[in-house]
């Protein structure tokens, strides 16, 4: 007789749902068609030559090490490596606050495995990422949404949550946010850090794109503020409130999938022991190749080039929409990171708009998967990143014809 | 004030437990130590020159392919390649029917996460690997332990369970077995594939040790034996019973963190969805120069090395034993894989041993971690692949010394 699977699954199964980003990207893998979808950094960018440099390198110098079983908490240089990053930026941080992961995406899974019990409140930010909420579904988490504006969380709309619910933690992207690009004004970084404080709920503080920045000054991340605080009080970084994620997915490349996580030592410990039964570690052979290719200042060197390219694009694509899309049409300016995010007059829908998009060869992201308690849906995520100048132009035109068709016939 | 994290956590860690395995590793990291304990392959068959040309090779075939991010179900052609690797072994199946994940312990994560409910009820052999049990502990799954000997679990003891309780699914590993190294005989094999058929619970059969055989005839895998019985009624592997889970990590390296789950397609599908929340997909990496590493038959012309190395190691620890091991003592005679499995008189306990042993700067295992339901305080598991001969003769030495001495003093 045939396995019924569909009896045997978990009741965990009822909230997966296949990524509608990856879902997409397999369509728009086609050649034929100009993808604003993904996240994908540019290709072109990545530093091969300097990545098979480091694969020898790496092989010939700790051959054994990139090719054995690992610890769990990572690779020790790789990690020695983190904490000069993040002392960099304000972080007084030691390999104990440092856990490597196989991509962000892990860190957002464990991060549900250690906190979240079914019905836990997470507060996140309206939208928000669509990776964390697929990450934390499964643990069955409810979401409650803070509204946002184009300096981020409405502080007030965060407080308030704050009031009425006991949440697990707040997750943030306040740096160039995904979906909409956004980053929270220095003000309410202080606001937001302030107040997680006050009212007993940790942070978890999602930073893929901090160093891609393409005007204006830096900001410090979260976990920066509140060590700066906690500093006056004489406090270390291991009593922190903030647990940090980032990656070398957007510097370096996404395949190695290495990324970070900064956080209290005992927040670490117990990742490091969710970690063990997910996957035991991450790819050694990844983790020293990143290490050597990113070490003596490779990275910051690189990101310069990436800053370039990456902020031409933005600008050119800023300016195809300002000439080419419909009045009653709106968008975000970031200043840094990858996406552009883009609102249609109230009552278009770009789940529908997207099927005709695609009949004309090209993508985007519609926006209500971003909204975990519904909402959104004249919305749509836009990446600059990863298509050609060339591209950008062509796909930006047939985009605007597409809104514009859509726009007159209703 | 300092955030209480205790407080936050989720019930789910309660039930984890930093491996064993991994702690003990962390100190006999120290070079004086000879270490039995860990279940690492011999570094120096590493292929490591093959492995620095073949990621050259795939940087400069597949660069943007391998360091852009890719599908989560793994890259094409290394799917492709298991696809004809488990045709060999009789199992007829498509690439829909291959997910590339990391390493097979993140399988063991998937298979948790998409089956177990809390309370749901798994069975395993007794002893069973630790792995399977620290990925299942936090998705909150009870165990029922089945008895073994040295053919395999006991066919009238896996009915009895069979009949009293309805399992999600009975977790084998049927060849050279970790801990114990056993292999479950042939007529076994088709009699647990019958009976798992006929109680309609399906299988998941782990198989990282199939390609390390010293001595004896391969056997067909559970997954093999079920297509067979299938084919014979004309079904194909899609409507089969077993999730058969293996690796690159003993015929490659670990570092790759590189294995695969052959599965009916929609519990592919569904470990996919899980996947893309876990960890979007594995390093592209490490997949490309896995795959650049193992095509056009290499994986099978390295594992003969592998086998001559590790079947010499095997009989100078099988002789040694014999010879140095006091009479009271017993173990197993595997015919393959890494491990040994030695059994102290009843009333002794390898745990407190253990300590005794690192003073004289060797380890192992403790036993009674395989055992979810309690026992086996007096067995122990011992590995026979990393060390050298000399360390090998060394460590045996002063092993028997304390085991002697532990005896001795009761």
């Amino acid at each position: 007789m045939a396995t019924q699977w569909a009896e045997l699954y978990s009741n965990r199964i009822q909230r997966m749902q296949s990524s509608a980003i990856r879902e997409i990207l397999k369509i728009t893998q086609r050649p034929d068609i100009i993808s604003f979808a993904g996240g994908l950094p540019a290709p072109e960018l990545f530093p091969t030559q300097e990545i098979i440099d480091a694969s020898q390198r790496a092989l010939e110098q700790h051959g054994i090490m990139a090719l054995q079983y690992g610890l769990t908490e990572g690779f020790t240089p790789l990690r020695e490596m983190i904490v000069e990053h993040m002392q960099r930026t304000g972080v007084n941080c030691g390999i104990n606050n440092i856990l490597i992961t196989s991509g962000s995406q892990q860190a957002l899974d464990l991060i549900g495995k250690i906190f979240i019990d079914p019905g836990d409140k997470v507060i996140v930010e309206q939208p928000t990422y669509l990776g964390a909420l697929q990450a934390w579904d499964v643990y069955d988490a409810e979401y409650i949404t803070v509204p946002t504006d184009d300096d981020g969380m409405l502080i007030d709309g965060l407080e308030k949550v704050l009031q009425s619910h006991q949440a697990k933690f707040i997750y943030a992207m306040p740096t160039f946010q995904n979906p909409m690009g956004i980053s929270t004004s220095s003000s309410r970084r202080r606001e937001i850090v302030r107040l997680a404080g006050h009212y007993n709920t940790p942070i978890v503080e999602d930073d893929p794109y901090g160093q891609l920045r393409y005007e204006g000054e830096a900001e410090l991340p979260l976990i920066g503020i509140d060590a700066q605080m906690r500093n006056e009080n004489k406090e270390q970084i291991v009593s922190g409130n903030v647990i940090y994620l980032s990656t070398f997915s957007k510097t370096l490349c996404p395949g190695f999938r290495v990324a970070w996580v900064t956080a209290p030592e005992d927040v670490i410990f117990r990742m490091v022991q969710a970690k063990q039964g997910s996957d035991l570690h991450t790819s050694t052979f990844s983790q020293v190749v990143a290490y050597e290719t990113a070490r003596d200042g490779f990275v910051e060197k690189h990101v310069k080039e990436i800053r370039r390219v990456y902020h031409e694009r933005r600008d050119l694509m800023l300016g195809l929409l300002e000439e080419l899309f419909p009045p009653g049409v709106t968008w975000t300016h970031p200043k840094g990171g990858l996406f552009l995010w883009i609102r249609l007059p109230e009552g278009m829908n770009s789940t529908e708009l997207l099927e005709k998009a695609v009949e004309q060869k090209v993508a985007f992201v519609p926006g209500s998967p971003f909204y975990p308690c519904g909402g959104g849906e004249n919305t749509m995520r836009i990446n600059f990143s990863n298509a050609t100048p060339e591209q950008i132009e062509e796909g930006v035109k047939r985009l605007a014809a597409v809104i514009k068709e859509a726009m007159q016939s209703r």
